[in-house]
């Protein structure tokens, strides 16, 4: 029997009537004949409602007592999505992260799942029941609750598929957002979008910036890592959505499956660097530290200096500038450049591995729709051009209707490639 | 060093302010010398809040989820609480009553609590921090949250003060809520009423009537099993309140320590019953095991017909009468007599066991009073009468002044006994 499990996020839980309802999918998966493993976020607002509450308390509060504070949102949703069940007939039981065995590191407010000891899970499920386990949270090695910061849900879903082996007998992990599906382009941005009815996990990845809105990165890693199928798809609509796949399960040799646009960047460039070993931790380990993400990094050497240049969100880039002026000032070498007002379009696709001609068919549509590119980087599956910020729209649709994305049904219909074209120069983030 | 045990009810901790200076109240306990540990409620209204939100799930929630459900709302209080103690310098860690080694039974809704692993607890107070722990909640047999019913977090206090064995180096259990402590009678009914600086778990219970609206009488047992001595006292008031100790710690003689009024009574009389063994219990237990007591049991017999009487609040007579009907439709015999409008009045005191004369003082009081005294009960430390309910006032102000209760300090000034007088004939509760 296939097991499948469900993960409904906060929006799709926001109150009873919701949560009512995605009880109800709950025992259509049942009566389809799965075993159904849920998974909860918090009920709405309720994570901003409990941070607020605790800014009233202290100024500043220790991670290890928000975890404890802000686990009580799931726990919250696992109680009630385990009591509409019942009411629906069906055997379920509410699980914490500690619960359901969910081990992770002493990282407050960001920990990693080291662990799941199946072994509680398998027992509900075992006796006929749904486990309903809390997202984004576990428990550390002191037995304090930790939670998992950023797509933590997300998290939580695709790392308890990974335990059970869903793929191994024919399960997925679902999960049930506020959007159908991933399309090939923002259906905002792109009128011609269609959503895609497959993409691999590394495409997924590749197309976080427009992905973060349906999936968070970090479960799509996990997913990839443990070959775990992921199904994205619509929670109060009964519409078939995107399946993330392993790659060699996609038949189809698609060159490009879709475009991304990343609005609102900047580009910091430190000039006139010592050619010194280890000059690129320097800078970049104290800005991960910070938790800021930079992008699209590219160095270049004259004589003895290097050029080190890369792409930050407009709201970084003052706390990236100054870490980066006290690397300068320490080192007593080099200059500073910001440049603000730019986006990147990207092209991603698992096919262009293996294909070329699909940077020189992007830059020609760039060129085409009049859109100057400032900067290049690409990865063995990605094309990125960073651009000015107004031009970033009109790329994007020439970019898309360059690879054929909005004829015809997501897939076969996609472009095929073209003869060789010399990758540019540049280095993936 | 001593060992204080304080806990903050809901009303203590209903917003950040107050959670704030709950949490001075700490910081001041410690500064002058104490081992602090933390029992906290969950915040105003929000078990309430949690009851509607589970009702519009599910019109018939099982008590494991409700368990699930409810003990978010002490650890939103516990992780409030260890926030503001951190942003007053003071080292603390929360901890849910899994988490601080709090065992019971698999009773959801209302477990008991067989045992307390008091090694978490003493850890954190090694290291220097306070445990600041959710009161109302434990883990069962099978790692599932129980909450501990009524009366819970008054309970998980004293059974914490227990484990800790705070008696042994002079600490005691402090109880803040939203009252200055235990007086000789409510007195909103009696104007002339004082508090007690100190009275004996036995009289406390006693008085539960009117001490249940200060503190929950299932916690004074508790606190009388093991030796534990109970401050209770204002929250936002820095006055002493009472202290509830052994007997044996009380040295004054006091007969009567205070009076209780239990308004709105009914009387339910079984007439003409089988004069069986075992009659009793057949009443008694489906009345038990529907969750609903009675009080003051008169059992009376004349030839082979048997009667027995009792007492129960108007709100339960219904139920109580149904439970009734069917055991004498099951008897084939006897007959059901229903009065309400009934009230009754208590004076308490453990001093009652070497002095007699106090039934009668007490007698002449509400005869004084043109009060009619329907049934008569009796303990080793209490005297009650059922009186009419518009009498009760009346009759519970005739009976503190008879004692003394309004004059002089509460204590040695309280009225000695009198010379013998036979008491009454009359079956404890």
């Amino acid at each position: 029997m296939p097991t499948i499990v469900q993960k409904f996020g906060g929006t799709s839980v926001a109150d009873p009537a919701r949560i009512r309802r995605c009880a109800q999918r709950v025992v259509d998966a049942r009566q389809a004949g799965n075993r159904v493993v849920v998974v909860v976020s918090a009920m709405g607002h309720t994570t901003d409602e409990l941070i607020a509450l605790a800014a009233k308390v202290s100024p500043n509060p220790s991670p290890r007592e928000m975890d404890m504070l802000m686990a009580t949102g799931e726990q919250v949703s696992v109680a009630l999505m385990a009591m509409a069940l019942h009411a629906l007939g069906c055997d379920a039981v509410s699980m914490t992260g500690g619960q359901a065995g969910i081990e992770t590191d002493g990282a407050h407010r960001k920990a990693r799942i080291g662990a799941i000891d199946r072994g509680a899970i398998e027992r509900v499920l075992g006796s006929g029941a749904v486990p309903v386990i809390c997202g984004f949270q576990g428990i550390g090695p002191d037995g304090s609750i930790t939670t998992l910061g950023r797509g933590g849900s997300d998290t939580t879903a695709v790392a308890v598929a990974a335990a059970l082996d869903v793929a191994a007998d024919g399960g997925t992990c679902e999960i049930f957002t506020d959007v159908d599906g991933v399309y090939t382009a923002d259906p905002r941005l792109v009128p011609g979008a269609r959503k895609l009815r497959r993409i691999s996990h590394e495409e997924m990845l590749e197309l976080a910036s427009m992905g973060a809105a349906v999936m968070h990165p970090r479960a799509v890693l996990f997913g990839e890592k443990f070959g775990v199928p992921i199904h994205v798809r619509h929670s109060q609509r009964d519409v078939e959505g995107t399946v993330i796949v392993p790659e060699e399960l996609i038949m189809e040799d698609i060159v490009v499956v879709g475009c991304a646009l990343k609005p609102d960047l900047g580009r910091i460039s430190l000039k006139g660097l010592p050619r010194a070993d280890g000059i690129q931790a320097q800078i970049f380990e104290p800005i991960a530290e910070a938790n800021l993400s930079v992008d699209d990094i590219v160095q270049t050497e004259f004589g003895d200096a290097t050029t080190i240049a890369f792409t930050v969100e407009h709201g970084d880039i003052a706390e990236v500038k100054a870490i980066c002026q006290s690397l300068v000032s320490r080192l007593g070498r080099g200059e500073i450049d910001v440049e603000v007002g730019l986006a990147k379009v990207s092209a991603v696709g698992t096919g262009m591995k293996s294909h070329s001609g699909v940077a020189s068919r992007m830059f020609r549509a760039l060129a085409g729709a009049g859109v100057r590119i400032h900067n290049i980087t690409t990865s063995e599956i990605k094309i990125s051009c960073i651009v000015d910020r107004p031009d970033g729209e009109r790329g994007l649709q020439a970019v898309h209707e360059a690879f054929g994305l909005s004829e015809g049904p997501a897939g076969p219909g996609a472009l095929r490639a073209e003869p060789v074209a010399p990758k540019p120069e540049a280095h993936p983030a």
